[in-house]
């Protein structure tokens, strides 16, 4: 043992376990689909990118967390999220492109984080953007919250909330009171509410300095009630502010918007505390979180944007784009125990176990009927007994065997046994396999 | 302009119009599909590894290539394989896997080539591998080539050949010729015979040495025949070594059970020039070429090796595996014309376009129809002319577009109209357009 190297990976990575894995990938492929229904197209840029280009903008916490390195003359950086190499592609390959452009990207990104609870260094990201040329229909707005609520539904975690706001509303607003220039600090610390609660929110507004207007604040904040009444009391606020009248004004065209895309009112909600972090937003903004699961945080956030390709091009490009977090929700969700070994942690429906190397080929032929008619399916190749092969198919969680031995091979048929659900074995043919496997 | 940065990417990189990358994923989605019907267990290995770890066993050429870099403490490469992660993994999760471990993997791996025609530095490998606990039986040497002819049968690309030779068969008959010691290199010399011809071979074998024997190494590589032919010819070269011996009789078991698989006897065949590069192979080896298309070389090899992951364990854990190179295998086929627009490269297979924004609300209901039916649909939004509108739906190559105006929506239908297909347009209910669209 003495010169052997421990056999291990680089703390604050994910690497899951294959029964893990098959349900993680049944969540990816549920996001995929949903996007592709709704005509995102796949893209796929590298991970590595230029650090001029990919760090045109960055700075500050962001540039500290880079993994960059140089390689004979290039100066490499890997990416930490979808969204700038989304940009670079899009000014790139803008003659190339019919625009709308709708893409999704499902890929990892990279940070060079502290390793901590729920931080990784390497994790999926879902992505979804449109980027319009010139302008961008607000019928997008709502079209965004509708693919959540699509992706959320078929993901059947549990009942959930999309939380919409409008940066306009909040910029006005801050005009209003005089405080325009206090903005990004105001909404960077309205952000915080969830995790630090509303008193030390008012502690750091009061620092920030509100010119006594905290109570207008609070006001603002804590408006309430249908989504038809907040729209109601925002106007009441008697705010005259032009920027604040269009962010209303929009905000109740989205949520007409979003009632025609056949969300239902319960499931999105206005919510004025909704600021996200990112100074790139400019318009709608979005967080969703889990209504049993609050403490999980928003599990799929974003917002519209201006002039995001404005480092690499003059032309205008709008766009509106929410992102899921994979790694940090399968995590989480493990976490919470929502994510277990369910039995359907098996990537075959059936393992067929010749009893013998004489009924080999009846077993090939089994498998080889069994995937065409679209059953995952292995085989157990290795001369053992029953005894160790019956313990394979256990721990591999498979929910059907099907035995074959002399007996079974001589009438064309299979010994069926069910191995989670209850219910007897018995001699079947292949066909009649087929039908149970798939019911 | 002056201060705009130019958006591009690092050279070896490859990077898809929308287009392409549709047919890129379904090329991906069908080997995985193939892969999972055989019960392969997705794996995700991290992109980055530990450098002591991942470069264990790693030097000369292939260590100047890796992607190596330092943060804070830790040394750093990106694989540039997905064979030594597998290993590593095997190693560390050990008492949490079942053996037979059956697991695929298709990702992306990275190697700091120079920029050169043919090769990437950032490209998919799509690699299955079968790992026993102490043994492996020898069925998996016919699984492996049963699952590329599936493959390649479902890609259908053109008429493909799986070619199979054993290392015994090779050392064994290297070994009797008393050249053992030179196997590893007349292997290597035996392995660029396509790329450089018989007589170059052969100059290349006087320089290392054959002791006269040069014209039995002749004799031996042309031996040809029938599948059946081939081994008697083997058995008749008088070749008294146990190794050989061995290599010959498995390799005709593997053809047995190859046979037994329901492979063609035309789509595979026994060649012994076939070596492979790598020397941790030591049992049956695979190369596949396209019939058509030979100067394509191997478009997925692999072979058998006893101890991949010695580095890690004392534990014996042989396995066997083949690997698709899907970047040079795509980027092959784009550049002989093979994959191209066919009209297939839309991600949604309608376009639903209302005429004006009173229609909107009619458009999100038939969109919302045709997804729940199962057809990716999407909806022109933007407020524009028809003329753009449908110069849009040209541009990204939907087959269908669905109109709506007025008349269409107080009718309750759509003008459906074909765009790729030839065909009238015509007015017909949604459910009507759904069955035509899904023929």
């Amino acid at each position: 043992m003495a010169d052997k190297i421990e056999p291990r990976i680089l703390q604050g990575l994910v690497e899951l376990l294959p029964k893990d894995q098959i349900i993680f990938n049944r969540m990816h492929d549920t996001i995929r689909r949903v996007y592709e229904s709704f005509g995102f197209l796949p893209l796929d840029t590298p991970v590595m990118e230029l650090s001029e280009v990919l760090l045109a903008k960055a700075g500050g916490e962001t540039e500290k967390q880079i993994y960059r390195f140089k390689k004979g003359d290039n100066d490499i950086s890997l990416r930490f999220d979808l969204t700038v190499p989304l940009a670079r592609y899009v000014a790139q390959h803008q003659n190339d492109l019919a625009f709308p452009f709708k893409r999704y990207q499902i890929a990892k990104s990279y940070r060079g984080e502290r390793p901590q609870h729920g931080r990784f260094r390497e994790f999926y990201q879902c992505d979804i953007d449109v980027i319009g040329a010139d302008s961008l229909d607000l019928i997008y707005d709502a079209e965004m919250p509708a693919i959540i609520y699509n992706v959320f539904k078929e993901l059947d975690i549990c009942k959930f909330t999309v939380k919409i706001n409008s940066r306009k509303i909040l910029g006005g607003f801050f005009d209003f009171l005089s405080l325009y220039e206090k903005t990004t600090d105001i909404i960077r610390t309205i952000d915080k509410l969830d995790k630090i609660g509303m008193d030390a929110v008012l502690c750091e507004l009061e620092k920030i300095g509100t010119n006594g207007k905290t109570d207008d604040i609070i006001r603002f904040l804590t408006i309430d009630g249908t989504h038809d009444e907040v729209i109601a009391k925002l106007r009441e606020l008697g705010c005259e502010n032009d920027m604040f009248r269009e962010g209303v004004n929009e905000l109740e065209q989205v949520i007409g918007y979003m009632r025609d895309f056949g969300i239902p009112d319960d499931y999105f909600k206005p919510d004025l505390t909704i600021a996200r972090g990112l100074d790139y937003y400019t318009g709608t903004v979005y967080e969703t979180t889990l209504d049993d699961y609050p403490s999980l945080g928003s599990v799929c956030s974003g917002g519209r944007y201006d002039n995001l390709t404005g480092y690499y091009t003059d032309q205008k490009l709008p766009g509106i784009g929410v992102s899921i977090g994979l790694t940090r929700l399968f995590s989480q969700l493990k976490e919470a125990g929502l994510i277990g070994d369910d039995g359907r942690g098996s990537i075959i429906d059936v393992l067929v176990i010749p009893m013998d190397r004489s009924v080999m080929a009846n077993a090939l032929d089994t498998a080889k009927a069994f995937r065409a008619a679209g059953i995952p399916t292995d085989v157990y190749y290795q001369e053992k007994g029953m005894k160790p092969k019956m313990k394979y198919a256990n721990r591999i969680g498979v929910p059907y065997v099907a035995i074959i031995g002399d007996e079974e091979a001589k009438a064309g048929k299979v010994m069926l046994r069910p191995m989670i659900s209850d219910g007897e074995q018995c001699a079947v043919t292949v066909e009649e396999a087929v039908k149970m496997i798939k019911r």
